[in-house]
């Protein structure tokens, strides 16, 4: 996606050679219209693969879930990080843990809000080792739902997440891919490839 | 804002006398329409304000407050729930206690993203002791901007953080204010009060 990737190469900021800052449009700050535009994008692609709902990790996900399941007019669903077992016969939980932060986190889900008869895709700013996007996954599977794919905004392509999920059988589809962050220059795979 | 209280009053679940359960369409589930709808709500009550940021705390508001920006054309601010002091130049932070919760955190935002050019209109979901809005407009101050207002989903008017925030100065906008959540029922104070 053109407008993303300007934006990236204008305001992201390499902190080293596997991490991108990007706190200024999406994270911390975050603009309202690009996260419409990138809702828009993600929709357009997956609009007719019977999506029920988005589902989103909390919480640099949101924004851009919220306007991807606002463009494919069905509900958003968060998932949400608890720092420790909740036991609660209504939850599902699985443990997810990030080796980028060093931190662990119970992925947490209600049961009323994801069953059998969902098709969902799952949308998410960073693609890196897929740690987060697999233990979405593993909820959703959990909750005995379908993944209908992944919606990513920036997929650090150099990092194994992407070859992981489609391994799986998961349609990823990112709307920039990076393939370096080495000399200090952001490099993006060709749309085409 | 009727489509808000139709919806509390059709999803909206009683906990207790103190308590309204609402995840099933802003806080685990969240509805797009509906938010879209909250959002153009809020930016028309607040537009002459000369609103430059929308500013929300992690991670219930930042829907509605992502909705509210692109209304009014502003980027939105997330204000980040940090466990513990991070030791950063770049960072202001404030203790936050939830007494509802029991729990505590340092309210956290980077100093680029607010500065003493900056009128902020603070968007979050619920407003009951008013703990987490007396923290942002600490950590608004911190960075020396001022705040054009506080826009609320839903008013737990029976608790004192309306008058709290009202007694600062703070012009206080709440779609729907309930005054009793008891014996089952959920009662609105009526638009005209």
């Amino acid at each position: 996606m053109k407008e993303l990737k300007e934006r990236i190469l204008k305001d992201g900021y390499i902190i080293n050679e596997d991490i991108l800052k990007v706190d200024s449009f999406i994270n911390h700050q975050a603009d309202p219209g690009l996260m419409k535009q990138i809702g828009e994008a993600l929709a357009a692609h997956f609009k007719d693969k019977g999506v029920t709902k988005v589902v989103t990790i909390e919480s640099s996900g949101i924004a851009p879930a919220l306007m991807t399941a606002l463009a494919l007019e069905v509900p958003m669903v968060i998932l949400k990080k608890e720092p420790s077992k909740v036991l609660n016969e209504g939850l599902l939980q699985t443990m997810v843990t990030s080796f980028t932060k060093g931190t662990s986190y119970e992925l947490t889900l209600s049961k009323r809000f994801i069953t059998e008869m969902d098709h969902v895709l799952i949308v998410d700013d960073f693609l890196a080792n897929g740690e987060a996007a697999t233990g979405a996954i593993r909820l959703l599977r959990m909750a005995h739902a379908t993944v209908a794919g992944l919606g990513i905004l920036i997929e650090k392509s150099f990092q194994p997440g992407r070859e992981k999920l489609i391994e799986q059988g998961i349609d990823v589809y990112s709307l920039a891919r990076i393939s370096s962050l080495k000399d200090g220059a952001i490099t993006f795979i060709p749309e085409s490839e």
